[in-house]
Order: C-alpha cells, then sequence, then structure tokens
C-alpha cells in the first residue's frame, strides 16, 4: 500500500470557471484541513461524512492569507477513486491559485502525482483492473463516438469479462490435463482427448478473433489515415476543406475546442479520419511522373483509403492514362476515384467518364467541391470504404497495442498447445505451455503478476491528476 | 427571476483528467435526473440532500446508450454560487464526452449560458453585489500575487464595504441637510454647516483616495509596461531572456501551463512586468539618429518603465552622447540605465562610466547579462521603480475602469456640494447632488438600479461556465 499523499491538477489547464486540485492517500483529509477553513465554522473537515461538500476558504496557514473560496468534496476510503482518501477542492480556474493551492499541499506533505497515478492506485487497490484503468486514458482521448463506445465498453469491463471467460477455460483444461497426469502411472486417460481438442480450438478461435479484432479496434481508436491525391488545380485543397469546413462548424458550434486540434480530422457517422499531409503530392505538375518523388510515396503508404481527385472537364485519354497509372503506383490500396468539377461538364461527357478504367473494387463520384455538390455521396462512399462494421454493445474489440501483444503471445502458446495433442505429447508438456497463455492473458488485466516497469509505462500515457 | 435552465462546461476546454459541466435553475435538478442513472438504484438525485455526492453513469435515455461514469453534485436553492438550483456534473475530461453531456441537457430543456451568466444569477439573486461579481473574472484572470490579492480582497467585500461606508456618510449629510430644508421657512439651521463643510470635506479625500489609487490598482491588475531600448549588439536580448528564464523556470517547475501565455511576462516581488515589444528599436545601427521612427517611439510611449541597455565597453563620450538623446527623447518616462558588460571593463573604467550624464531620478545599475551578474540588483530597481506601495490587508484599491469612472462622477458631484457649500447655496442643491454622487457609488455595487445594458457588458468579460 502507499504510504505517501499525492496531490495535482485534476482539471485542464488554462483559465476556466472551475479547476480542481485533488489529493488522494492517508493523510489527504488532514492536510486539506489544515489549509481549509470552513465558512460554518462548526463544520472541520475532518468530521465531515464521505460523498459531502463543504464551502470554505483556503488560506495559508502561516499568514492567514486568503487563496481563494472552494468548495471541497470529501470522498472516504473505500469509497472513492482510488480507493484511499481522497479529497476535491473547487478552486477558481485561475493557474495562479491553483499553484497556490499545491505548493500548500507540498508544503504541508503531499506530493506532486505522476501521470497515471490517481488511476493506478485505483488499479492497485483493486478498484478496476489494468484493461479498465487503460480505459479511462482511452476515454479521455477518444474523439469520435466509435472511439468513445469501445473505451467505455472497456471501463465497464466488457472486455475483462471476455478475458476471464477465456482464462476459466484454460483453467478448466489445465485441470484435465492436470488429473491425468496425477494418473498417468496407473495409465488412465482421466480427460477426453478430443472433447479437450475441441476446447483448445474453441479457446484459439476466440483469441483469434479478438487479436482481429484489433485492424478494426485500432481504425477506430487512432482514426482511419487517409490522403487526397491528384494533379495540381484539380480541386484537393477545395474538397478537403469542404469535408473539413462541415464538422468543423458542428463541433466548434457546442464546444470552444481550439481548431489545431481537429485540423484535418474528419469524423463521419461516429468514426475519425485523419488526413495525411501529402503536401509534396499536391505540388505536382502535369503529369503523373512527378510524383514520384519517394518521400511523398511514403507518405501515401500510410493511408488506408485515398481519394484521387481527377478534373472531370480534362478529356478522356489523359484522365485515363492518369487512372492507371496511379492504380499500379498504389496497387493494394483502397481508393475512391472523384470527378470533380461535374457541374462543368455536358451529360455526354458525363456518360463517357463513366467508361475510364476504374478498378472494380474502387468506387467513382461525381462532385462538385465548390459548389458543394456529390459531396454528402462522397461522405458516404469514405465510411464504406472504411470497413468498420456495425459494433454490437456486446462485441468486444481489442484496440491497444499491448493487449494485442498479449493476445499473440497467449495464441502462440495455444498453437503449441494444439500442435503438441496433435502429437500426443504427454499432459506435462501441455500444462506448460497453458500456464504461459494464462499468465498472458493475466497481463491484460493486470491479475498475473505486473511488473513494475510495464506498470509505469502503461501509466506514464495518462495525463498528471488522473 | 429566471425561468429557464442553463448549462455549459465550467472547467477549462482541453483535456484533462476531470471536467465540470454546470447547470442552474428551476428545472437543474429534473433535468440532470433524466440522464443521470445512479449506481446505487435506491437513490434517485430528487431525493437527495445539497452538498452530497452520487456516483453513476450519464446515459442517453432515449437508447440507454452509455455515456460516461460521473460524479454528480447538487447544490439545493438557496445555497449555491447562483442561488438556484445548481448541479455538478463532473466527467472524464474529454472534449467528445464534455458535448454529449451538453447536448443531453441541452435536449431535455437546458440552454447554453452566456458568459458570465453562473455569477450575473448569483448577482441577481443577491448572493454577491456587482463589485463582487466582477471580482470573480479579475481572479480568474489574475496572474500574479498582488493582482490576486486586490482580487479576492474585492471578492471578500472590501471595497464594498468602504464605498457602503461612504454612502452612509453621505445619506447622513442629505439627512442633515433636507432637515435643514423642511423648516427653512423658519430659518433655523439645524446642521452646523461648518461641521457638514468638514464631513464633505473628509468625503471628498476619501473619495479621491480611491481615485488616485487607480494608478496602482490599474498597474498591479494588468501588468506595468516594460521597454528595453538600446543600440544594436549591447546585449537586449540576452538581458531579456535572463530576466524571463529564471521566472519561467520556477513557473514551469509546479505547473504544466504553456509557455506561449507567460511568453515576455516577468512577476518581480508578486508584481507584473509586461514587456512591450520594440523590434524596431532593437534593430537600430549605431546611432540614436536611426531610432527616429514615429511608430518606435509610440511604442515606447506605452511603457511606464524604460529598461535602456548601454554596452559599459564603449568610450564615455559616445556613451554620453547617446545618454543625452535618449534622455530627451523619453522625456517624463521612468528610466534605469543598464551598464552591460560589466564584466570586461577595469575598476577605472567603472569610476569612469558613473560620471556619466544620468539624470538624478535615474538610477544605473552595472551588469553582465551573460554571466547573469546583477541581475538581481537589477530586479530590485525595477520594483522599486514601478513604486507600487505595500498594500495592507484592510487597504482598499480600486483597480477597474468602470469604477474609477463611476468615483470620478461621484467626485464632480461632491465638488459641487463643496462649492455650494461655500457660496452658501440652499440645502435643496446641495441635495440633489449628493443624491448624484450616492446613485454612481451605487452603480459599483449595484445597488442603485443598473441598465441591462451596463450588465451584460460586465458580464460579457466572463468566461463560459462561470
Amino acid at each position: 500500500m502507499n504510504n505517501d499523499t499525492i496531490c495535482a491538477l485534476s482539471t485542464a489547464p488554462g483559465q476556466g470557471a472551475i479547476a480542481i486540485v485533488r489529493l488522494s492517500g492517508i493523510d489527504a483529509i488532514s492536510v486539506a484541513g489544515k489549509i481549509f477553513v470552513p465558512h460554518r465554522k462548526s463544520h472541520p473537515l475532518s468530521e465531515q461524512a464521505s460523498h459531502t461538500v463543504q464551502f470554505g476558504d483556503i488560506r495559508d496557514p502561516e499568514n492567514g492569507a486568503l487563496i481563494d473560496e472552494v468548495l471541497v468534496t470529501l470522498f472516504r476510503t473505500p469509497h472513492s477513486y482510488t480507493g484511499e482518501d481522497l479529497v476535491e477542492i473547487s478552486c477558481h480556474g485561475s493557474s495562479y491559485i491553483e499553484q497556490q493551492i499545491l505548493r500548500l499541499l507540498l508544503r504541508y506533505g503531499c506530493r506532486m502525482a505522476q501521470p497515471g497515478e490517481f488511476t493506478q492506485r485505483a488499479f492497485l487497490d483493486g478498484k478496476m483492473d489494468l484493461s479498465q484503468a487503460e480505459a479511462v486514458a482511452d476515454i479521455i482521448a477518444s474523439e469520435s463516438a466509435a472511439a468513445h463506445r469501445l473505451a467505455v465498453q472497456q471501463l465497464k469491463g466488457g472486455f475483462s469479462k471476455a478475458l476471464n471467460d477465456l482464462r476459466e477455460q484454460l483453467l478448466n483444461f489445465t485441470a484435465l490435463i492436470e488429473l491425468e497426469l496425477d494418473f498417468s502411472e496407473e495409465e488412465v486417460e482421466f480427460a477426453d482427448r478430443s472433447q479437450l481438442s475441441e476446447l483448445i480450438h474453441h479457446i484459439d478461435s476466440v483469441i483469434s478473433r479478438l487479436i482481429d479484432s484489433f485492424n478494426v479496434g485500432n481504425a477506430i481508436k487512432n482514426g482511419i489515415p487517409v490522403a487526397i491525391v491528384g494533379e495540381t488545380n484539380v480541386g484537393k485543397s477545395t474538397l478537403l476543406n469542404k469535408l473539413l469546413h462541415e464538422e468543423r462548424a458542428l463541433v466548434s458550434d457546442i464546444h470552444g475546442t481550439t481548431r489545431d486540434t481537429i485540423e484535418e480530422v474528419l469524423v463521419l457517422d461516429g468514426i475519425q479520419f485523419r488526413f495525411i499531409d501529402t503536401a509534396g503530392i499536391r505540388d505536382t505538375r502535369d503529369h503523373i511522373e512527378s510524383m514520384g518523388i519517394e518521400r511523398t510515396f511514403n507518405k501515401i503508404e500510410q493511408a488506408s483509403l485515398l481519394l484521387v481527385v481527377l478534373d472531370a472537364t480534362r478529356d478522356n485519354e489523359s484522365l485515363a492514362t492518369f487512372i492507371s497509372q496511379i492504380t499500379k503506383k498504389t496497387a493494394g490500396k483502397k481508393r475512391i476515384f472523384i470527378l470533380n468539377k461535374a457541374d462543368k461538364i455536358t451529360a455526354g461527357e458525363r456518360k463517357q467518364r463513366i467508361d475510364l478504367p476504374f478498378p472494380d473494387s474502387d468506387p467513382y463520384v461525381f462532385l462538385s467541391a465548390k459548389k458543394g455538390e456529390g459531396i454528402d455521396l462522397l461522405e458516404q462512399k469514405i465510411v464504406e470504404a472504411a470497413q468498420i462494421p456495425h459494433i454490437g454493445n456486446n462485441d468486444v474489440i481489442v484496440t491497444n497495442m499491448r493487449h494485442q501483444e498479449a493476445l499473440s503471445m497467449a495464441r502462440t502458446a495455444i498453437r503449441r498447445v494444439i500442435d503438441g495433442m496433435e502429437r500426443n505429447l504427454s499432459g506435462e508438456f501441455l500444462s506448460q505451455d497453458i500456464r504461459e497463455a494464462i499468465f498472458y492473458l493475466g497481463t491484460i488485466t493486470g491479475g498475473a503478476i505486473t511488473p513494475d516497469e510495464v506498470l509505469g509505462s502503461i501509466f506514464s500515457r495518462f495525463c498528471i491528476g488522473k
């Protein structure tokens, strides 16, 4: 257990109406009590009940100087976020005041919390398992409906439950195998090997499904990288602005968030798309060859989806040349072909364009970026191309690289068991691999002994104050 | 009274561990109750006591979708910041979640709060007077110890009390005058005119002291503008960096604040100094004449204090020329002359420099910006030059332009009273001016009827959510 008391600013830095300074640990209430003077003198902090709020002053005990009028909320162990005594000081949102309060707390025996240390304590106190703790960081970082839903589900223990089910099945399996082992000298096969084989194959398929879900989970959590490519003056920037602008307006309507953070990010149907900066491509002249700069194509490599913008007013021949060249150069990528400036061509020309050599797998869209026509259809095609399956409330999706790696390690061990069973190895060998699989699954929820450095690296991703 | 319920994000925007969405008004508790599902089902929000905290989920009532796990704190009328029913939802600090919660609140009948509207309601409900409400914005904006102290004092009602004392004296005066008036036909002078004259002169001096304090109050609140001037290569940037760097290190030690906001701001002895960008001056060549660009000197005009940097290794003659020219060009400004590169001159040269034609009122400092020698002494001279008197806990300082103007209007009326008494005008005339003075003092605390547009302009300076 922790013997020290930590403190930190828990709200976002910067000017706000309210800010919260949080402290947690064995001395949280007594330290807060030293600097807090309740307005109703008959109500000292130490005598207050859990989950109650007191109004009063923060004062420097050395000279009585008033720092701020605040609300202090008490959470008594074990009924707090960390499981320890926890105090929240709700002060005015001025960095000067936050600083002064933290200085006083440090003076009276708190220390500054490390990033994620409140949540780490919640984990160490058994308030949540490791994958739930990680979900807290994901929730704070999530910027789209889908990413948020996955993080919330993980916080609620959906993923943990799936892992516990797996763990139980593996324990069940190992118990049967070890029973066989105990009686091995008597040459008795207690465990029905064909039934065991079915069980281990089932476990393998569940783990494999989880591993496969990481592709989707990762796309949802980190956004789907998209690149806009095309020759100069075909309207790429106009299109990008059109796509981004509408979403931005929506976001800034309700929220005072800075535009920088949503720069080049588009959320469609709850899924986040990140536009990769392909400035090099945007400046190309006339012909596809001039795009052949390696660096630019490396950028395109990072994209899961390409929006290939064409000028629909050009003749079919030059368009066809461009299409076949870009198709060759970006083999294996998903693409959407965009026939821009479609408002400037005749119905006859439009028919001609349909005959262009688009690959069968790639959709094409007529639009006018300038007039905003066809944007809705393009957005629909983008969402379809992302191939994010509908995710039900009970579907478990892996979103975390660490979990993905642990699952892969577990599967490797499981595959050795399957292999061993086919080669009729004795239970002794199988049992060892099962235990390894259980260990790796355990590292995800933290049930297995997790080394300090792993914990450190997990919680250092958090923001201070969480 | 307000019939609607307002909501807003009350913590600073951006990622944080915790964010707070606040709602206030007649339906605050019932609206919050629609989207909040307590984890202990036996504890519906509507039945909870004031100043208690409940743990539970925010869910979309239409589909049950989980938005976040939150803490909800209840403040029942009249024991809340606004005086109305007030609810604080403490959620994870993700802009996505904040947005979703606000969307639900809007759907169930809240409207987005205007900037400062929570505090405006507190004022309208009589929880604080207008000068206290203004202090709330000042507290949030204060970035130095002195500015913070003045704002806190104003919030606590120090200024309001001084005004009420004045008001009482004026009412007392007017009562005596009107008594005289009632019996005027009987030619009786109830009020001893010499005593009345003493009283009104006292009031005049108190108001004048308050008006004069605005110079100090404004300097403390908005910082003291400082310009660094001098020829090229005398070490101006090195000096500025040296001055700023130490303070920065101190600030960023404890606090994660962005460096941008404290760029070119220096807090010494709790007083804020703002460095005005005088890039024009910094690029001058060789001689003072090239500085004669009007725009640059307009910048210098804004400064209350000039740091004139000299290269101590130059000969006395050219230094003397520069000093007399800059002194002439910046007449009426406070200046500190800085003999930089003092580590590179001999003791003999040092003695010569002391004979330079520094104006008697301006101090000079030998230092080496590069080596950091003499910086402490310079800082001390800067603080002295700021001429901020020591402010005791009970001193009342005016920091607000609006208050300053109201006090000036009140004084003009008082001066008319004094003038009228000297000319032996009847009480009738005096009484009218007294009432005018009382009216203007009343606009400061809002005791006098304050027009809506005045209220609007006061509260629009606030951040949203306060």
